[in-house]
């Protein structure tokens, strides 16, 4: 089988200097180059690949038992001709509170831009890439599906083709879950500033600390407040519980189930809408989904819904129905 | 150490006749008469005891491992002079879908008016109570505190002392922890018509379980609908989970959170308010007893809240307190 | 439906009196006398029904949600013609750690002594039983399972005829899994006096507790010790969680499925040896009673062995069927 | 900071090549170089990194969040002078049912051959090490800790420094546990043909299907019987759950605590033994910790022994202080 080539990029973000949360603004990036790209002068498709929460597009190489490395799903999907050559674009927008959502907030530093900007340029121009919108897709899984979402209805001009893993959507079921847990977690660990310096060092990190940092990270992204502690306004009251309403409906309007009429036009635009999720996904993702191509149908728009019988971890085999889906959609035309 | 009376009495209710659930109309209801009740003519204050979701008045008769019954309690209460001698009454508001919320419905049926109307009426004519609002007590614990806040708000010129233990309110934090469960649940009982059926049979009777019983129960309760299937609207799509705003807003109408206001005149009059909660409640009903309380505080209403460190099961021997509690706030004015 | 009558007698015990953990000698012991038993002078079987860990024979005239108690289950089963009339004796052995095992250990009392000389003689002495071994049957659910096995092994001149639910047997598989738990419950409460002090008080009573009270109690029946501190032996070194092989050997001279040569001649004379377990067991009995009929089996020896898809809690909807199977094996000889 | 080098080595093993479960016999090694190595002609102790159930070398690479990979951990620690440059080697011995224990077994491969000779080998011969016991470490955690304990007992003229994180040992303990998940997986996956052919791609990947696949992989490595389906024995009959004694005693042989007497002089014999695990440990390995440096203290053998409040998994961690421990233990007799 042919292998691709992967090659590790280290760039320096200008929109991520001098970030709020002091994170790194050089960024290790891998790049796959599909087999042949060397020996050709052909131009290819790019795929931005995102990750979920607490990752970063390192992680899709590791190695783990009985699963394939993101390259090495790829070289078999190309060598089956299951899915055409492309170049893959894994982005680091990880950060000291486990990530970014890929979105700018003035609380986490300027994810979207980076990734819509910087990275799809610093691509186009060393990579021999087709460098428009219907031969760039964007997929991830988790908080990687929700860029996803958010990025292809926010960037029509830059991405033409969309696919979201189990991504976070209908905010109302996959995090308010967490919320009682954060509730615990902020008075266990000694609250906000004490939980906040101890991210990296927690131990254990159980339940409540996941629930924690997930609350915490979400409102660093969706309600942020530069007047606030840490810069941003938690959704809830800590002591009594109490829910904020005017800090949720902040969230709300980063939900994509929310935000189907205010992008349908770039909805509309798109050469593939992909959205699946687990029937068991504990953070009852399978709904949003459901909800967000119940209302394109209602539009008209098409799309393309799988579920399936897993949960939401260690789901990374469902690439091979993403990639496929994405390849179709850029090369039917190309035929 | 002296003992009490009781009397299983058996109570053919009016207002239960017919009701929609085909529940029975005829209940048993424990009376506790304390020592001295049968030697004296002395007249005594009543304590109603409101039992939890899936629970009835006889239960608290029920034998248990290191614990006491109910009366058993009393008993020793009164000899320690921790509690004066009071009446007891246990009224069974079980419904075949696991309880009433103590409120009426028309999905489920009359058991306000029946607690208020009948219950009150008939231990006033049968025994030797102090007959007025300032000698009786309701309490409750789970869904008897809900029913305890409930009633109290609803009735002051009835009850004119009231105890919550671990009662249902802030429904947010409460509720909706359930709503995936009971999705899940729906989807793997076959529908609403097989789990409403399979109600007494199911097994095994897991979380899933539990949150479909307690979700579909709420809605009877809460969102009564005589022409929906079953007579009650469910608060989400039980297909997309998608919340049904309209639903929740009736669901919301009963919360006690909510209500404050509109019942700010029998707040104020009450003689008691007393709320606890565990600091690991299951359903989080520390937080809602907290809103709860801050909002008492914030119209300069006096209140007694306590908070324990266990969860929300087994969690009787909390009695203890809130017997003292309504037996100090009726006897103060009497010395 | 014609009721029975239930008579809760008041019992002296002479083999309790004085018990080494200081527990009542007066027990309060329910006897269920069929409908008719008033109106004939008739005599019946007598069924000794015993109760689980931390049980008692009032436990099983408790109250619950959807469920019949013993006597109703019982009225219904005979109204039915599907059990013929018998007496049932519903014996209390508990003790302040939870219970006794229906055994003689001098760590916790003659419980064994209690049931089979003391019980049954009472119960012939004041009511109109069949005297004799032949219509006299034990059956009860987790440890009244075992008990009714380890009874009727040892006493096959007492009861003839035995049916166990998800009785305690094959200790390796269903008491090692607590090990690990009672020693991070030994450690987290302070030792085992402290442990030992604060059995009825702990809260809240999680799954370490459990564990840590089965362990103990198991420990009080099986391998007593007068010289050791409480009056008997763990079976594992309390800081390194090694086994003590002489302690594990002593609890497997009780453990039934290892008793079934010894007591060959008993198993064979038994009109009925029932046994179910169900497939979710959590304590895994499910296997006990598979390794106990498979001996069985080897032996010649005849039995009824039925699995169910449910665990281990709640199950009393079993009784309908050892019940049948009792009053099968009475009376098939007396048509 | 200085930063080593990483080889990533592609070694075709003469004793793996037709190995029974038909794993690839070439395999990737990692190894680091420490800063320096190139630019001196010094030689260096080594460390060879045992990885943990389902593991292998390359994993100590992945990227993680907050977490350094084991050649950036050993970077800063050489930076803050805490550990001397060493190089670190880190063996593939993952097979198809997740590892090996690094034991040899007919059912498995040759995995200790392949480590204690094939690789030390190797490294000496290409790299420059003090190619002698002293100067040359096994460390790793879980089942790594594990080959840790049993190679350096078995090969102290090999390894003259040994390190365990939360090693397997005292199987009573640790592997007992997982047998009722065991027998609950066999039957849920069809019989262990079925789970055997599908461990790679079985979804989802439940708590029973990890206790199942250890188990098997444990029978495999512990109990090869090459006449038996799959070439081992599994340790309980697959119906009934009963013990197979026979098959116990086999697993029992490869127990560390109970080898110690066996290999007592080779104990004895090294210049450092560590063993540490956490108080939370999901296996229970802080109690066969305990019991292993007891003996090792009854018998007057030194040793480190240390427990940290986490559980089993993500405690990487650890290795800065087994890593500071094997470097004064190798550097104590060179300054």
């Amino acid at each position: 089988m042919s292998e691709g080539t992967v090659i590790i990029e280290t760039i320096a973000s200008e929109v991520l200097r001098g970030n709020p949360l002091g994170d790194p603004f050089v960024r290790r990036v891998p790049i796959y180059l599909p087999p042949g790209y060397h020996e050709s002068d052909a131009r290819y498709p790019v795929v931005f690949v995102l990750t979920g929460f607490t990752g970063r597009g390192t992680m899709l190489l590791n190695d783990a038992a009985w699963e394939e490395t993101l390259p090495q799903r790829m070289d078999r999907l190309i060598a089956e001709k299951i899915v055409r050559p492309m170049i893959l674009v894994m982005p680091d927008c990880f950060t000291r509170i486990g990530g970014s959502q890929y979105i700018n907030s003035s609380a986490v530093g300027r994810y979207e831009d980076h990734v819509t900007q910087e990275l799809v340029n610093y691509v186009d121009q060393n990579y021999r890439t087709i460098a428009d919108r219907d031969h760039r897709a964007v997929v991830g899984k988790s908080s990687g599906g929700y860029g996803s979402l958010i990025l292809a209805m926010r960037h029509p001009e830059t991405f033409g083709i969309m696919a979201s893993h189990s991504g976070d959507t209908y905010f109302e079921l996959c995090y308010k879950s967490d919320f009682a847990g954060a509730l615990r977690g902020l008075k266990k660990y000694g609250g906000l500033d004490k939980f906040w310096d101890g991210i990296p060092t927690i131990r254990p990190r159980d339940k409540d600390f996941s629930a924690t940092l997930n609350t915490i990270a979400m409102a660093a992204c969706y309600s942020p407040n530069p007047d606030a502690p840490h810069g941003f306004d938690l959704p809830f009251d800590g002591e009594t519980g109490e829910l904020r309403d005017d800090v949720w409906s902040r969230w709300l309007e980063w939900d994509p189930v929310m935000l189907i009429d205010k992008h349908i036009d770039a909805l509309r635009s798109l050469r593939l809408i992909y959205l699946d999720a687990g029937l068991r996904d504990e953070f009852n993702l399978q709904y949003g989904a459901r909800i967000f191509v119940q209302r394109l149908k209602a539009r008209g728009i098409p799309f393309v819904h799988e579920e399936f019988d897993d949960g939401h971890f260690n789901i990374q085999y469902r690439y091979d129905n993403s990639l496929k889906a994405i390849s179709d959609a850029i090369f039917k035309f190309q035929v």
